[in-house]
């Protein structure tokens, strides 16, 4: 209705040097990958999104760049109505791996998001004005994140160790947790588990909290443990840990934890589309969801699920993967503007080795970010980065996630943790 | 952050003469009160919403417009943030009366509305757009509203009889009925009962079905009845109705009815605020919501409302009370851009006896509305005509919507029928 047509969609594909992080499936590739979308119109303007960039998920988001010319950048739900065409209502596989970690049902929100983005970037530049206002303002000037910790090895097989060293006991990780303390100023700090032993992983939260008595800690093994360990981990950690995140996998059985605990528990495993908030909430099987606009189709249904939580009294945190700046600003976007975000978000920013952004427009002062209110995202790329990136993804031979094989390669007998302990 | 600030806000009360329209707290006094709030912006932007006028809600509004300047109108989560500053977080007593037939806990979301829908209106003409597209963008040209027929007299007693005449017998409503199809084009009709025996308002609804044999039909009785006289209706207006609207009081009452019928129960009076929703939901109480910006806090809200019986399966449809020109393009936009908005909505409008727009900007061709495509709202005030309706206002004497009080006038021994039958 505007008259701005999109008239130029362009998918480029990046990779960046990633730690050997560990999870419950294995551990991080050498190289992540991310996808760039540059929505341009005929009026001049360009808004920008960033997922994920799976091969599969890739030929997806190439398909509906085909398609995308001449859509009003105003019409969100018409975007919808065309991704679910493209993708022919295709409803089997997902949308893109997570290292085999989630497997979603439809690839329509994963597909739709950056294109969404990226419109509503148009969108907020035409009107001269920062995202966040069209998710109905910034209710705060500075999103709070958490730093995440990881156990991770000092270097990948083969490679030189990286700047952050190894990290696989309690004295290492709060080495690490003050890396990211005293180098980001994180008031918050999340351990991601899954890797370890139930009592190691235990003993590492205990550590981190006699070093750091102030700050909230969240513990997230990724559905490694049992319900009956779940339960045990909840009654040692009481009072320990702000939430614990997906000690168990599927809403049944998080239910079942839940029944036994005072200790909130958080997800990102199994609420992870709206489909999954009824039997979730019939069952009281979480107290915390964590909302991620890749996963949930977008900026204005993230913020439809921040409405749902509020109305239904559950917490809402934010979760991240693998990512660069485009991303980091959309969720600051995000999060600034929705009320109910109440505690820090997760980000693997720190753990980044670099980015594809002009200038440094989202520095972390104090553990968060100030909200851009430029018009926008607030942020633009650099050509000469971002082009370096997608040559590292041209050469990189990385073209999916794979926590497991890569493991596999280097550890021939493992077998993924899910409910292991 | 447009730098856009609100320069003065206007609230003007209005009044037009109003049918005597029965329902179940009595009959509608013959003038309806409705305020238009104004908001002007210091770029030289108007936007413009409508509400409720009860004297109580008037003061609310003067309160909130004294307390706007400076504001951005973007910021509609400090809006809402504002106008609870403003009211003191008062949660006693309704934001506005409905005649006697809804209380509202408080009254910050009928208090927000106007002003939100302004601020929208606002932010679309700054972007040069519809206020549809702040919505994600209309998934329809036109929405089908429903012909809305009531019980009335000939005319208010002590007035003139007015052009519809009396409709107190299911061939007086028929003629009503004709009248609305033949006039409007409506495609669905809906009968407000609770004002006759049940069987006179079945018989009623069969005699419509009869005389429209392809229309879409609802009867909605305000709680007039019992759970045991709801499931009996039920049972005789099975596959004539498409869904029956509040036949008894509360979720409770409604669970109970919904439990022992297929035929979908729909509500606008158990479930008028967010916190209705998690019992409701529970108790599968109702299968349609109808929504209605007014009540529910503006557009955005509504959207919420709409994602939220989106994900838990509900119908979801549209609420109305007499209103004006500007609600009923609000209405318009919202139902254009709420994908899962596929019921007709409903409307007093033919009802109401002069409008205070400029032009014709939103005719009802085949019971539908096609929705504006200009920037904004895409309507604007006729100044005569509003000085008209307010001079109306100041003379006719209704301070506030009382149909009991007024039907006491007339009928000394009148009680309300809720739960009567
Ligand atoms: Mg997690
Ligand atoms: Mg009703």
């Amino acid at each position: 209705m505007s008259g701005s047509r999109v008239s130029r969609v362009v998918v480029t594909p990046v990779a960046f040097e990633d730690p050997p992080l560990l999870n419950v499936v294995g551990v991080h590739q050498p190289y992540a990958l991310r996808a760039v979308v540059e929505v341009h119109t005929d009026d001049g303007l360009l808004g920008l999104g960033e997922t994920y960039a799976d091969e599969t998920h890739l030929g997806r988001l190439d398909a509906v760049a085909a398609a995308l010319p001449g859509h009003d950048p105003y019409d969100l739900h018409g975007l919808r109505l065309l991704v679910g065409d493209v993708l022919g209502r295709e409803t089997g596989g997902g949308g893109a791996s997570f290292g085999g970690m989630l497997d979603v049902d439809s690839a329509l929100d994963t597909v739709v998001s950056p294109f969404e983005v990226a419109c509503l970037d148009v969108q907020a530049r035409a009107a001269g004005v920062p995202v966040s206002d069209l998710l109905g303002g910034a209710v705060r000037e500075r999103v709070p994140f958490s730093g995440y910790l990881f156990h991770k090895w000092a270097g990948h097989p083969g490679h030189d160790d990286d700047a952050w060293g190894e990290a696989l006991t309690p004295d290492q990780l709060v080495a690490q947790a003050r890396r990211m303390v005293d180098g980001w100023g994180f008031g918050s700090l999340k351990l991601k588990g899954g890797v370890l032993p139930p009592d190691a992983e235990c003993t590492a939260i205990e550590a981190l909290r006699d070093a750091f008595p102030d700050l909230p800690l969240r513990l997230d093994p990724n559905g490694a443990w049992t319900v009956e360990t779940s339960v045990a981990v909840a009654d040692r950690l009481a009072g320990v840990v702000e939430y614990l995140e997906d000690p168990t996998p599927g809403i049944a059985g998080m239910a079942a934890v839940s029944a036994r605990t005072d200790v909130p528990l958080a997800t990102n495993m199994c609420v992870i589309a709206m489909e999954h908030l009824p039997p979730a909430i019939a069952q009281d099987a979480v107290q915390v969801v964590l909302s991620d606009h890749h996963l949930w189709g977008g900026l204005r249904r993230s913020a439809l699920l921040g409405g749902i939580t509020d109305v239904w009294g559950l917490g809402l945190s934010m979760h991240s993967n693998s990512h660069l700046g485009v991303s980091l600003a959309a969720m600051v976007h995000l999060a600034a503007a929705t009320p109910n975000l109440t505690y820090a978000c997760d980000t693997h920013y720190p753990w980044k080795t670099r980015d594809l952004l002009a200038g440094d427009p989202l520095p972390f002062v104090d553990g968060a970010v100030a909200v851009p209110t430029s018009p926008g995202l607030g942020v633009e790329l650099d050509r000469d980065l971002l082009g370096e990136l997608h040559d590292l993804y041209l050469s990189c031979g990385v073209r999916r996630r794979e926590d497991t094989v890569y493991m596999r390669s280097i550890q021939p007998g493992f077998e993924v943790n899910t409910s292991r302990w």
